[in-house]
């Protein structure tokens, strides 16, 4: 049996992994999504990304692909139309050189601070989980005024479709959801950042991004179920 | 008067605007470079870099970029032929995706640990300097033999033109000399990386490059007249 053109190596918690998954949807790419298991990491990771050992690697016609950002700047370089023959996929990358860097900037923001402040909302420590909340907000708000400016009132920051800086943040937005459960706290708060929480909904519901996010309980019973997310040995990339 | 088109806000001993100033100077683009005052952020800083308050920020036609390799990026994007009216400019990312993919990881990965360990070793903990010196020899060995694939044994990383990966390691080296002098250990050692040390011979005498990046002596009094650059209230961005 051959191997699939363009496989996935990932948890479906991660993500780092949700991007990619993400992106290749868009793009309506076929995809082998290979399973990693918790705290467990295959000979097939180790092999595919033996410098840092994590988790998402593209592997296409097997040639791997690391670290997520890196792996959706890839999936929008080599289909740049669709694979699949029907109409030619959208760009993921904006046209224009200055709002690339924008989106650049705001993804890496959103890496920097996001991902960050879940680990502590996922933990037991009352008073990092309040700072971290206090940082959290004060992100969420940045890429709401963010939004503003970038949509120009359309539907994603992308304008009218789906773009590098729709896919590196709602990749993040079922953490929140369930950290918002976790530790009770509001976060995608319509009264605070209304035009985020709309986006939200709207991208959520989007058929290449609603396979790819489950529900918050799912994040909320896999954060039960296996601790912290800050320190799986099959770790999420950068 | 009226302002240059392109300025660069930043400090000369920054790893992270020394690869902004290589790309410039590798398209022909002009600039003006707006030096900071070392533990003072200028209003143009704060006004250009809300978000983080750091150097580099590029500001053409007044439209501030931040990140360092967003800003290489951006550069590479918006002069795709010479601006000076010569021979076109190289492209700084490679034209193949997944090479660009490569070069990219790299860099990624070059940040992630040439500066962490860099810091330490001008510090004054002997058993931390050992082992960033260990560290940052491991993270030298894994990077010749990057350069021994992605060079095809030609002058650069980019094969026979500086590309992105060049510039973004490059931009690390005059720290990682000034080091070996202060902490006394050998880095780049002819007998452990030999083509990263010929590489960066080769490249730091590139016409391009040999000015933004000053004698390894000019890092080691910087140092020493401002301390560790670990925390430096003009930090460099990421």
């Amino acid at each position: 049996m051959s191997e699939a053109a363009v496989r996935v190596i990932g948890l479906w918690a991660s993500p780092y992994v949700i991007r990619v998954l993400i992106a290749l949807k868009l793009k309506g790419v076929e995809y082998e999504f290979v399973e990693e298991v918790v705290g467990k990491k295959s000979e097939l990771l180790l092999r595919s990304n033996p410098v840092h050992k994590k988790i998402p690697v593209l592997l296409h016609h097997g040639k791997p692909v690391s670290e997520s950002l890196v792996i959706v700047q890839y999936i929008d370089e080599v289909w740049s139309s669709s694979s699949s023959g029907g109409a030619p996929a959208a760009a993921i990358l904006p046209a224009d050189p200055y709002t690339r860097a924008v989106h650049r900037f705001w993804a890496q923001y959103a890496d920097d601070k996001v991902p960050s402040a879940v680990r502590i909302l996922k933990g037991t420590d009352a008073g990092d989980k309040e700072q971290a909340a206090g940082q959290l907000a004060a992100a969420l708000q940045l890429l709401e005024q963010a939004f503003v400016e970038l949509s120009h009132g359309k539907r994603y920051f992308g304008g009218d479709s789906v773009a590098y800086l729709d896919i590196a943040l709602v990749s993040h937005v079922g953490w929140v959801k369930a950290v918002e459960k976790i530790a009770g706290v509001a976060l995608l708060d319509k009264a605070k950042v209304p035009n985020l929480v709309a986006w939200a909904d709207r991208l959520c519901a989007h058929p290449a991004v609603a396979d790819a996010i489950p529900d918050a309980d799912k994040f909320v019973e896999y954060s039960v179920k296996y601790g912290s997310f800050s320190k799986p040995i099959n770790g999420p990339a950068k």
